[in-house]
């Protein structure tokens, strides 16, 4: 199968190699130049617990993705949230009629964004437990174990998404199809909208929050909202599961002593953040259905608050 | 007049050093051991802008006023908010059936603690302008210049209040009797409600915080609940007046460059913050009158968060 990777970092360098070691003719597509000068020279390193490989991956940034380039059969959508609009925009070259795109990201209304770029039958979606780092640039380090969920949006979708199953499969991805990806999705946002935004304004890791006497009552709050959200989506989020999920990772032993993304991406490395993809977005969308969400609110203009202090790009 | 600072910190020995100058019989009550001791010693120092005078006043810890200290005719209660009802409670042998209370703390709630021990016709409320700061134990450092509203809170307790307005009138304190010192009140707690929690959890000064694109919409929005609370107790909030008030403080020509002092207990000296009597005073205070008060709620609950935390004292 002929697959871009759009979004060619961490997680898009683990699944563009693996899907390239499994035979599929694979083209990574990123914005980051010292990234891309790197796999041009020396191809992309995958580091990973048992051996390293190097594979010469043909690399674009979005602009020289111009006429002329063949349509590939999959996007993989593996951006951050607010660069996937323009991601489309401009790799619109390679996505034809057929193209299936399958989107991989953190957050909630991004069906929303591809939607305007690709028919809703030939959208996936999906969540993935597998994680991935960058050592530099064009070098992932790649440890541990995971898995892939996915379900395509529209009826229509399903048999090209049983074959993309298969071509993960024989990749050791893990795929799994799902009967209920949009509630994995909210599911994961519930981790994220909560741990995310509150770590990085009480600045703290995963541990120390869950170590809060009101720890309980924020998550069950925010939660709260994100459920009343989901519910007119269509979405009954469990909130004792979600709740659940998001003390499973106070232990120390297991991702209690990390930082969050957004910690790292805003506190440490003064980076705008996908706050208005989580909160935001359920804030947004609270509003479309007239239902308050002042926590998420909140949270998500005291994170922008944060960004502009630190004069986040 | 026979007069107790309950409580002789930088405000504290600022109006207690004014009334002893003006031939009042001044005692002071603190909890500090140092500073205790300085002043036992040494007096205490007030550097005022133009003099530096020593005054050999009495200085007690609450624990040592008990049976066989005479009444005082005036207490005037400038304690932490979370120390004032353990101060009444140590101080009760001075206080007879008519010793006034004039109450001079910032935040809301304290009229509940104060009719403990008080007989609300013998209670004075107020706030002032004046500042104050400790260079020391026993130093007081004490700059510019106010003014200082009160009022009774029972119409018999007027004749008093006007007795008070006097000798701070003779004190150059500059006092001035209110006809709604609870909306001063009030208005006051809209600014230390907003810039105090706000500037504390984003980690900034007051400017910075006013220049954040969403400070307007934070303060907009804290003001809203404040102003809904006050109503149900009777005050009729001028919300725009108040905005404009907290707006003001923004220039760094005046106040802008100075951190609240609740940043300065908590993120500089690792202090228990009075938002239980802001914030914290007016989601109780909804929770009573069954109004939702969101942003005050999860502001009260972040700085606590804070606190622990840094393991604030």
């Amino acid at each position: 199968m002929k697959i871009a990777i759009a979004g060619a970092g961490a997680m898009g360098s683990r699944i563009g190699l693996m899907l390239h070691q499994a035979g599929n003719e694979v083209v990574l597509i990123d914005r980051w130049p010292e990234h891309i000068q790197a796999i041009r020279e020396k191809g992309l390193i995958g580091e990973f617990e048992d051996q390293t490989i190097t594979a010469k991956l043909p690399i674009y940034s979005p602009e020289e993705i111009v006429e002329g380039h063949t349509n590939v059969d999959l996007v993989i959508a593996l951006t951050k949230s607010m660069q996937l609009e323009a991601m489309f925009k401009d790799i619109n070259a390679i996505i034809g009629k057929d193209t299936f795109v399958f989107c991989l990201l953190n957050g909630l209304g991004h069906e929303e964004t591809l939607s305007k770029f690709v028919a809703k039958q030939n959208i996936i979606f999906g969540t993935t437990t597998w994680t991935a780092g960058l050592a530099g640039p064009g070098h992932a380090k790649l440890v541990g174990t995971g898995s892939i969920e996915m379900e395509n949006l529209a009826p229509e979708g399903k048999d090209f998404t049983l074959k993309v199953i298969d071509i993960f499969k024989q990749a050791g991805l893990n795929p799994i199809y799902s009967d209920n990806v949009r509630y994995s999705i909210w599911k994961k946002a519930c981790i994220n909208g909560t741990l995310n935004g509150l770590c990085t304004i009480l600045d703290c890791n995963i541990a120390e929050f869950g170590s809060m006497s009101m720890a309980r009552t924020l998550i069950e709050t925010i939660i709260g909202e994100f459920a009343v959200v989901a519910k007119a989506e269509g979405i009954e989020l469990d909130q004792a599961q979600a709740i659940e999920a998001v003390e499973a990772t106070y232990d120390v032993k297991t991702q209690g002593l990390h930082y969050p993304s957004m910690y790292q991406d805003l506190i440490r490395n003064h980076r705008k953040t996908e706050i208005d993809y989580i909160n935001g977005a359920v804030w947004q969308k609270g509003q479309k259905y007239q239902i308050q969400t002042p926590y998420c609110a909140f949270l998500t203009q005291l994170v922008h608050g944060k960004e502009e202090l630190l004069n986040a790009k």
